[in-house]
């Protein structure tokens, strides 16, 4: 990794092999840092060896509940799939609108997963990964290894987002939870959605825990969007509540430097103002950001 | 992971979500930084599932350099072992001096490799191996599935260290070479051994790079420790040329910290100090270890 310091220094960090302990990991403390610790202007990443065709496993559910239960399951059961995304009525439903693919017809909400691992072990995890999504309750489930059929219902995961923006201003939440609370927190995602009065659809990286409830506000209405902002607070403190983060991919930015405040005990985050300072003394790098 | 500050305050860094990205990865920025910018005092790490029994691939070579190009072609092949472990003479007469295994009469450098990849394709990659170590000039090969007969050979390269010791007191090297200057590393470490008049001898994590020559120097012979130590330094010298850093696994302490100096980029040495003024304001963390 190429970065320009907060001095005005041209320095490479990271490490050319396999293991490397000489000194701090500089680079993996950049990784992240959103430009407040460093500009870095060139990356050369580890390539790992290309995967066989995946087995895809697609499951329906009637309630997200019955779809989280069937995320925790998966954890559970040891497996690790490549991936394991949602999509919920709402997206289906906006993606449907848009690109009539039908899915909202079929089902309520749609979990897929994919498994990466070669040969009859492979056959073996997708059978385990369906019997999970069927013990929480399944109306439809199936393992195909048709590379075109997988194609396009992750084409329905992909258009989620672009299929809601469509309705209105989208405000996209990305919090994060430990996998087995993943059922507890849609849960609670659904409730706030009704006490505020707010439509939230989800798509989520639900293998991970992490979830994208995404929270539509009709334009130019500001007691709608006084009620999202207080549905988008509510999901904060349910995923910390939870053990979760408020950010599992995005990034803290401005939208989340009040839920990082919140995340992170007060010792903590003044030990990341000292290593600010230290490492950009001047206060130039994407100053105001992150934390305050 | 739970530590204590330079500033005496009780903390939990890093996360119990598969992801996240609130702050800076302090958790991270902690791992390898040797006591001096907090003390840990709880950690708790991930599980992953438990693997099944592994297949063994075990190699005889009459040169290390042949044995080091094996490692390069098992990289190259895009393996992934889960172990690639180098025993070279010096340790294999060690090992049967003090235990009779007898190795040393059939061998002059064992190769052990590990392949987890379970059901037909870890089959297909050990067949993989077997033939990356014979196409290097293995002069025996073999797969095993045998836990027992796995156990005993990998038994040869624990005992390894333990042996060289009795012989007299060790000097113990740990860099680490990108995969494919393993084979050129091996042979200037062998030219560094006769040009110092030292015993180098080696045990290395042959498959990530990370060599550990052993440098032995009888007791109370003063001449002999000096030309170790030029030996060392030539070793360390010759990591660097490579693209190599001075410790892959045993981290700076006091021994390597002019190693240190020579690996990084001043500028980058100033960022270690900023870091570590910041977070041990005092210096009472370690302190003298790792750099000055």
């Amino acid at each position: 990794m190429q970065i320009v310091t907060g001095t005005g220094e041209l320095v490479r960090l990271g490490r050319k092999t396999a293991k490397g302990v000489a000194g701090y990991d500089l680079a993996g403390l950049m990784v992240g840092s959103e430009g407040t610790l460093g500009v870095i202007t060139e990356i050369t990443v580890k390539l790992r060896p290309l995967q066989d065709p995946q087995r895809t496993v697609a499951g329906y559910f009637d309630s997200i509940v019955d779809a989280g239960r069937a995320v925790s399951a998966v954890a559970a059961a040891g497996l690790t799939p490549s991936a394991l995304e949602l999509v919920d009525r709402q997206c289906l439903i906006a993606v449907d609108a848009w690109k009539k693919m039908g899915l909202s017809v079929e089902a309520n909400v749609v979990l897929l997963g994919r498994i990466d691992t070669a040969g009859v072990i492979g056959d073996q995890e997708a059978e385990k990964m369906l019997s999970c999504f069927d013990e929480a309750g399944a109306t439809w489930s199936a393992v195909s290894t048709d590379q075109e059929e997988a194609d396009a219902l992750f084409a329905a995961r992909r258009l989620a987002y672009p299929a809601m923006e469509r309705l209105g201003p989208v405000l996209t939440e990305d919090v994060c939870v430990p996998k087995r609370a993943v059922p507890e927190m849609l849960a609670r995602i659904e409730q706030i959605g009704i006490a505020h009065e707010t439509t939230i659809a989800n798509i989520a990286h639900a293998g991970d825990g992490n979830l994208h409830p995404l929270l539509i506000t009709p334009r130019d209405d500001e007691p709608a969007r006084a009620r999202a902002q207080a549905a988008f607070a509510d999901i904060i403190d349910a995923a910390l509540e939870l053990g979760g983060t408020v950010t599992g991919e995005h990034g803290v930015g401005l939208l989340k430097m009040e839920g990082l405040a919140q995340e992170l005990d007060p010792v903590v985050l003044d030990m990341h103002r000292s290593v600010k300072n230290a490492l950009d003394p001047h206060g130039i790098l994407n100053p105001g950001k992150v934390f305050s």
